[in-house]
């Protein structure tokens, strides 16, 4: 945990942004695998993190605004419990250390909160997305769909505006885990040559994170086939001229993720035609992260990260046309139909529970539902303390071209008959976490080899 | 999968002892982390796999007995989904892997169940133990509480007398299982010497598994504090005179588990202390597995090695006095307070969620609420199929010594003057997965060191 003083903090400045009411925190409960006893490992909500930092299962928590109460609510172990699982602290004394004195046992949270209904308090809280904690919510609020149609708005809002800001210990976290991520990649990157499974180089990765006593900070993408964007399939072995996509993060003790993508050829040595694709997607990544700085906007940057992708396409004779044209219409979303990037903190998509409107946009930027800014998570104005990841790719999706071929879209801009030369290309992708600075923008983490030489340099190296 | 035959034969076993009626299977959902889309690796409802073989989130099925009807109830994805998922098989392509023809998208599920309902039918299901089915089997019966209140006790029993015998498809499953988990072990014990910390064997052999495109079957358990039996912290390092409990397990691509335990010296040798209760601990496991055959109660053998692990401390004067009449009190479940082992399967503790009186217990053998005997998770006679974990062990818990000293309990039988010699011992476990045959047992998967002199000859030596 962090010192106490930062959740006090944290949680007097929600009482400011929230006036009045009652505002409730679920936290998680294990989750079970095959049956109840047998859990998945132990995974806190992070906002519960945040305000609290009691980092284990059957928690809750009010603020009372109003009369200005902190109270923990949880069960102490009994004796039988002592003897199976050792000595635990009381709730009591794992509170004080979120500088919290008042405590009750869990049944007395169900009192609490219709105490506060019937004094005609508000009663804030955030939607919940375990079916757990959609239950208990529904308890609490006497009403099945409660936390679908009545978590409050004000609390997403007021949660968004403190946890997109990095405090320096925040910052420090990430960067712990950036150190154990480098680790995997420098691995990762020496074992990768022909005739390894993909599972083989994703176990090794994900056995380093946990030597660390540090989880995976999302399920790592580790494939051939960087085209499909949303793969977990590691049962591939690789091959001579194929390029291997690893997107993955360890996430430290105190849970701050990392995030970060590098594409490497598979038997060493990038081929003439990878390494044109390879360096117009490197040169967006530069430009993008040079781009980095307060009062910009991140869709702004997405937008020269677009242009940079058309451009090169259109050299290679991949698109053709007006290039502003193009990309008004959203013709170089074929290739780079994802998002820039997006924020990240205690979740590797930070705050994606409470709604990638209220985190990624505002009242100054709206959500464009165009192919290409759908996908995009994060296009507001950035602010010193913000953390962004910064992950362009080009990926050739032979699913996406045969649609829109079959479709005759953007004819004008694209030439599908020379896209057929890449139909087995798969994808590249190149990613880093960027913190906003006051005057910048800072990478975080020892760099991980990214220039084609470099790559080369460290590939099948072991 | 095994080849469709395999689940229609089981199938329609099952409409034979259920006779008739309704049953509904609800498979598992991706359970979320930190967000919905950040979810822990998908594992399916083991009973879901073990009649319909399909191991993908967002199923159903049900089986109409009286109509002789299977039906698998799922959605086919997009076009969307298969630009960012890759191509994925039909619903009814995976179902006739089943041996299934008869497919419905997942929101015919309901209007099938109240069809049944109305018709008068009995509809079985048997208790959720996820809060995503407590939901589901809420919404299909018409009632928040269904899944506590009213699952099958009949569907239960069925599905206990299938799942308890397994066929040769099953036990070479297990075997692969072993066969990673013996790769764990080798390198595990070769990596125990002071200084190393818990986490980074933990670490190390969860890689190995994940290498192998396999999981672990159960939150591994590597620990310096061996007495505190449910205990997965691995935080500490190892130093010279401790004994480090590992107790872990992979699972096969088709979820078949395997549990092993092994208790190593941290310094490569046993001290005399630790060598005479671990022959104690090796012996009771040896005459249990002996003593394996079908027909005979598994709580006879648990007697039998509670009757070891008394004599052992008896004659190093831990324990005193009449042994017959110490068993018959329990007194020896200070030393030894777990069972003697569990089933296993497609569950480590194999169909757990389904009720341990269901599993472990029948008619000719109820269960005792003795200290000792009441962890007991098996009890009932042996038969050919069964597969059992056989994991005796001996520990100093300080926590329930106190109490036990405290209360003046069972003072005629224990020495707890001599005790305090052992405050600090931890605890010894060792583990194997024993198959029951027509004529006796086989101790499943390749020999992991065990003796004394097998065990210091490999531990330390990377």
């Amino acid at each position: 945990m962090f010192d106490s003083k930062v959740y006090i903090q944290r949680r007097n400045r929600l009482k400011e942004q929230i006036k009045s009411g009652l505002i409730i925190f679920l936290g998680n409960e294990e989750s079970p695998m095959n049956y109840s006893a047998n859990p998945y490992h132990f995974r806190q909500d992070s906002t519960f993190l945040y305000f609290f930092g009691l980092d284990f299962p059957s928690l809750a928590a009010v603020i009372d605004v109003d009369e200005e109460r902190d109270i923990v609510f949880g069960n102490d172990v009994g004796i039988e419990d002592i003897i199976w699982m050792g000595f635990q602290p009381s709730i009591k004394e794992r509170a004080m250390q979120a500088g919290i004195e008042e405590t009750m046992p869990l049944d007395k949270l169900e009192e609490t909160v219709k105490t506060a209904v019937q004094k005609g308090k508000k009663v804030h809280f955030l939607p919940p997305y375990r079916p757990e904690t959609v239950i208990k919510i529904g308890q609490l609020m006497n009403h099945p769909d409660a936390g679908k149609d009545h978590s409050s708005e004000d609390l997403i809002k007021a949660v968004v505006e403190q946890r997109s800001v990095k405090i320096k210990e925040e910052v420090e976290e990430m960067e712990k885990a950036l150190s154990v991520t480098h680790e995997t990649y420098s691995v990762a990157m020496r074992m990768t040559k022909p005739g390894i499974y993909e599972r083989e180089i994703a176990g090794k990765m994900e056995g380093i994170v946990l030597s660390h006593g540090y989880t995976i900070a999302f399920p790592t993408i580790l494939t051939i086939n960087g085209q499909i964007l949303h793969n977990h399939y590691h049962g591939n072995i690789l091959k001579e001229g194929q390029l291997l996509v690893i997107d993955s993060g360890a996430e430290s003790s105190l849970h701050y993720a990392s995030d970060i993508t590098r594409t490497i050829p598979a038997g060493g040595k990038f081929s003439p035609k990878q390494k044109e694709i390879y360096e117009i997607v490197l040169n967006a990544q530069g430009s993008s992260i040079d781009a980095i700085k307060p009062g910009t906007k991140f869709r702004d940057i997405h937008l020269q990260v677009a242009r940079i992708i058309a451009d090169g396409m259109k050299e290679l004779g991949l698109m053709k046309g007006d290039m502003d044209e193009a990309l008004e219409a959203g013709a170089h979303a074929l290739f780079f139909p994802h998002g820039l990037g997006h924020q990240i903190g205690l979740d590797v998509h930070d705050m994606e529970n409470l709604g990638e409107n209220y985190v990624g946009y505002d009242d100054k930027t709206k959500r464009s539902d165009k192919f290409g800014f759908a996908y995009l998570r994060f296009a507001r104005e950035l602010q010193p303390g913000f953390v962004m990841t910064v992950e362009p790719g080009i990926y050739f999706i032979p699913a996406l071209i045969d649609k829109w071929k079959g479709e005759n879209k953007f004819t004008q801009f694209i030439n599908y008959e020379k896209i057929e030369e890449y139909r087995d290309f798969g994808g590249i992708r190149i990613e880093d976490d960027v913190l906003v600075t006051e005057s910048g923008h800072r990478v975080l983490g020892m760099p991980i080899p990214k220039t084609i030489e470099d790559v080369e340099e460290i590939t099948g190296k072991e």
